[in-house]
């Protein structure tokens, strides 16, 4: 095994369950494990994330980077990127993950010219689909970045410069080549500049339109060059926009339903675009999941206490039980996976400090999968709520479902029935138990 | 004139001009006067709030009511009713407001029994229809309340239980014979109480059908009964509720469109609620007017220190120089109009403030209004679009519009065309000119 | 054991272990228990908070009150304060709670004059001293409601009206009576509408000073008559005021230090006051702690979706954990415990919803508490520490801790001793070894 | 006039009035017109901010710098920073400002060696000295840049590691020597990493001490150094810091109470760090203000539907009025102004955008001071707080003030005066009084 990039780890992180207190084993992650009727790696397709872990400087608003990458150490990008992408297969084989994610920019530079751009990304490319075949690790989606480039600044597909438009264009065509030369299982739209920095200047609706535009030209190259996994769209309410269009799970939806896109789109949430736009990570996952468009989950953690995204590593447990629980619930996430779109903090700044990080994602995970599936089995949840809706399943109730009564019938049954009784929703009782599955699964 | 209740309003509030320094005078609301081809009255439909004027307490979370209210000193709940009405108009018509909103039961109490409770109701509402007529007042629009009753603790039309949604059926039934007996615009549903308090014990899905189940019947049955008006949807993203269904413009437009209602709908946008949606109030009047469902407004201020809905008056000039900007855009409210879902704070104990308060908020909007007249006649901000978007009406941007282009194309442009410039947004020289339009119209 | 308000609960609650699926028992909280030479009650002393759990209706600010308490039931305001104090002894000795804490409105009405109010609440209070005497229930301190009175609007000790401060005085008077008669460890200050609405009609400094004599004046009050307990201040950012003067530990402290109140008083932290002033619980125990004002804990928890204040159950293990770590850090809390000032959710209905709720909060402070201690013992955080600041323990860096050295010596140091090295804070690996801790514990 | 960097500007920005459609023109600022019995430049003390004006990039979290301007075209680091300072004297003599404000590092370059950088420093400050002299210029406050270098990612002052703290001191004790030698009137302090990124591996107390003693330092070796001016401290909640230990007005001024640092400092207070820390900006200017520690203003604006620094131009009115409004009841700043801590939003690219920002900023706070003037001339708020609190100056209230009284006799004087009025706050009316002198004058 490669010891190039990372020779304090000298071997594949294993498991040796929970007593061990080696910080480079896993405690509760088991890849071969079974939960359920699948293994614990079927369940958790954990993806390591090519920008943050490979590439990020730990720069902030405040300050530049302050990692100092052997990889980075090349002589000119191409070479860079080369060695980045060594880097990358070490550590993702070394942590024993299975899939990775990538946008552009990230694994291949930009270069002077578009076509110089792109010949580079191909080179690029096609070394990963070695590393690729000679490791088994896969892709789990590509995407292109369209928000770093200065160009980007008024936005990609909705900018008012047909030519910056047209650039965006260029960059997703290549990146949907390069996502299905690799086996991609999804393409991702994440739009950190679509939207808009200030209101007053901006000409909301023909960007809107304009992106669903750019949005079909896609699905229909990516089609004609037979790609047949999922289009995700990635929520977040702002930054660096002070408004991103597609704000959270229900705006997301709406929109794709606007404009026709609901039969190739699914969503990507992510637990810190959540809370963002203040909503609980439960929320989201429940809203795309009960419209069918739970599609992917960019597993991290932000900070309460703060306005902006920390990104950081998954670790809190009651996060973990409620994606899996819905994960597992709607039956696993056909083309999507678990992504760790997290950083270390800027502080961590030894490299050991990336395995961490990613061990202790995929342990909350593996824990988080563990107690989700013992609160699905024993239906803890799905059976309250089945006594609790139970009225909607017969007499008048099941003429509300069905459509089949109106206002008059209904204040006819309220005049007969008199006062209803209260009902005690017994959440309390709920957060105990769900405490104790935590502590005894 | 009445002066029974408000014995300090001796007469109808003047105009009186800005150079006045009269606290019972308009300093710049002068209904006749015209801005734009209408009168000031035409353009802003002034709706009083029944509930926070007549009704509100003063009550908070941590201390009862404070106001002790001449019109409450009735004998029974009936009582109290016919005195408020009479307190309302007198007011209203002192005031020199053209409209008022209602919830059936600011207007009329609950009683004994639903029968008991609409037969009362029908009757405060038939005084209603005499006062209207003596006065000119009008009804702006109607609503039930569906939150304040006990049995609603868990919703209304999203109760889990079919019998709490009877009982809010026959609320809206008779909700909507008022409004359309008193030639009510509009019909609200604000649906404080339509979303969750704990999603672990919530059947999202089932109670976002159920609750678009009940806004159906509610069309079928008004539209049996000649009310040609529109509903309107309110958006807020919680409170009382841990999380509404309706969170947002964006939000309620999707529910709308995923549920077949937005024939029949349009948005109420209220700026508290914006505010609490972490949005501009502008961003929800844009959200709204884009997609052709700006209704109405709810005329307020929030406070952005505190994280609940203070719902104070409207004062904030940028606030309503926005307003009136997107009304104006979209040539006016048709079925709307402005009402002021404000109340006075808690230690403004006196009756008089009430007219402070709601002169305050009608000066405001007419400095408004006078504001963005200007900044429409002169094309401040769509002359401002019309150049920054140019690329989009000829070439490959006009391709790009209509849906006439490729991925490959887009690309083979980019490369021709090279780097895009970088055009400045000049947001900093908008502020300025919009500075200069508040000061110096 | 009394059979009167709670039949539901036939008997104490008793331990059963984390096997038990009896939802009225305890799973983790094993009073005679020892953990780390104390036993759980002697760390953990929990308290029943008067007004949530006998007097809470459930009202909030879209609706009223909904329960239906059935101690509520007698003809006048001093039958429903007996009844409610035998339904509050029956509950916390059915419950196993050692203490308890009260507002003297909670306990006892207002009622049409002062003198009167302050006989009943005489005599209730003399009531509760028996069945303090006949439980072994002991009150861990008691205050004043200063808030909820229509007169205190503008604020209690810091009203701009000084009869109402006068009132507040008497109030004050009669609570550090009630409050030593009944042995009480501690007497507190909230100060919710100690601050402002809006700060344009408040004499903000003239305000302060005032709230800081009428704390010096209790203080000399109730040392006269013997009390040697803590006062303790509990900070709030806001709500109901628009702005509390006790913002948050930090203001606190620096309000008492300001005032020369730190010797009599300490903080009675809260964790939804934390979260609402944008601070993680465990910063402003670590505030108040650092400073030796840690005094007592109000355990509950907020919803960090919404922007108010809203007292749930505390059942976050991590809050828990890190409570109980700094109260272990500092060896205990002297005259302080742990008071549930938190209340059932408005839909949990039924009184035994307060069981469910009580033993959920135990429960989870019960296992925080073995898992603080073990991490404690284990020197997880505190031998981290020692490595990391070591180097302020010799060299320069003692002589910058014992202030010995100067900018000029400190830049020689500098220019000698170069670049300094870039050593990792290891925040990844701690947080995977909190949760391993909180798993295995 | 030099025009080599900003030729789009031929002459000084004039005067022009509010008529003016120019845009590089000012509307309000007239810096010899008198108001209140001095010029408005002696009232108004602008400070140009050399970072964000001249060293800022438009970076932001998602991308790199997109300006390109011409004085950062030098061979090397010193060339680039001796054009810069060129660009700065032509810029702010251009717009006609007096004051200018710099960190070391934006106005000269981080070197090889401590003694290098020291070197280069010196050279560029004293060519300043030069321009200063030429131009009138002077300096406002200066301060070292202590967050941006790699080596502070942990802190400076409450670094774990005294090499770090050594640095830190090093670059402060420079950057007083070159505030001296330019006559700065004061030194800034702001802390951007003066806290922690995680609680758990911090020791807050000593780090807060190691601060407190840097400060110490600091004020010994100045005034050694004969230096006369105020000490600022700036707070801020957080960002970069999780926590920031100098949170709020409040907090700085217990920080500096604690420490004994009182009599040295005075605060530095920024509307967006206000807004941050959830307070409104003339809240955070009255407890500076009321504690005698109003010293400077950062004067820009935040974006309130986002959570991080947006450090806008200032030209929300109402800002611009209550800073004004505080500034003339304390009777100006003594030793500091109001700097611009403001930047261009992104795409704002020209160079003229730096013009038109800094004219809306200037004609903002001329208007502010306009109506601020009237307001306090005419006793608008001051009036009314007078009769708002007139019962402390005499009677029962005169003795609270005084200390004079006790809680029995402030018991005896409740019972005798019965209940107290319930006297209206008049808010709404004094908001309607504000918006008048906002329009009229």
């Amino acid at each position: 095994m490669a010891k190039k990039y990372f020779p304090e780890v000298k071997s594949k992180i294993k498991y040796e369950g929970p007593q061990s207190d080696n910080p480079l084993a896993f405690k509760y992650y088991n890849a071969k494990k079974k939960v359920g009727g699948k293994t614990m790696e079927q369940h958790l397709k954990f993806a390591v994330s090519y920008w943050h872990t490979f590439k990020g400087t730990g720069a902030d608003p405040f300050g530049g980077g302050v990692y100092d990458r052997p990889w980075d150490h090349a002589d000119d990008a191409v070479g860079v990127a080369e060695q980045t992408l060594d880097a990358a297969f070490e550590f993702i084989t070394k942590l024993g993950c299975k899939y990775y994610c990538f946008h552009d920019r990230d694994i291949s530079p930009e270069m002077s010219s578009v076509k110089e751009t792109n010949k580079v990304f191909s080179h690029i490319t096609d070394l990963a689909k070695e590393r690729q075949k000679a490791t088994g690790v896969k892709l789990l989606w590509g995407t292109a970045n369209l928000f770093s480039h200065p160009r980007y600044a008024n936005g990609a597909a909705t900018n008012p410069d047909p030519a910056v438009y047209a650039h965006a264009a260029s960059q997703i065509k290549n990146a949907l080549d390069a996502t299905i030369k690799l086996g991609g299982e999804s393409y991702v739209f994440w739009g950190g500049r679509e939207g808009y920095i200030a209101l007053q200047n901006t000409d909301m609706q023909l960007e809107r339109e304009n992106l669903a535009g750019m949005m079909h030209m896609a699905i229909k190259y990516a089609r004609s060059k037979g790609f047949k996994g999922k289009f995700l769209i990635e929520p977040k309410p702002k930054e660096p926009s002070t408004h991103q269009y597609d704000f959270d799970a229900a705006t997301a939806i709406g929109y794709l339903r606007e404009f026709g896109l609901m039969d190739d789109f699914a969503l990507n949430i992510e637990t810190n675009h959540a809370t963002l736009a203040t909503h609980s990570f439960e929320h989201e996952l429940a809203v795309a999941s009960d419209a069918g468009m739970l599609g992917s989950l960019d597993a991290n953690r932000g900070d309460q206490t703060v306005g902006w995204d920390t990104d950081q590593f998954p670790t809190n447990i009651y996060d973990a039980v409620w994606a899996m629980y819905y994960v597992l619930k709607q039956k696993g996430l056909k083309h999507g996976g678990l992504n760790f779109d997290a950083k270390v903090r800027r502080n961590s700044f030894d490299s050991v400090d990336l395995f961490y990080a990613h061990i202790g994602g995929m342990d909350s995970f593996a824990k988080g999968l563990i107690i989700a599936d013992k609160l699905h089995k024993d239906k803890v949840f799905s059976g309250n709520l089945k006594e609790r809706y139970k009225g909607y399943r017969s007499g008048v109730g099941k003429k509300i479902r069905d459509g089949k009564t109106t206002l008059a019938e209904l204040e006819r049954y309220a005049i007969k029935k008199g006062a209803p009784a209260a009902i005690s929703g017994r959440q309390e009782n709920l957060e105990n138990i769900l405490n104790q599955y935590i502590f005894e699964s």
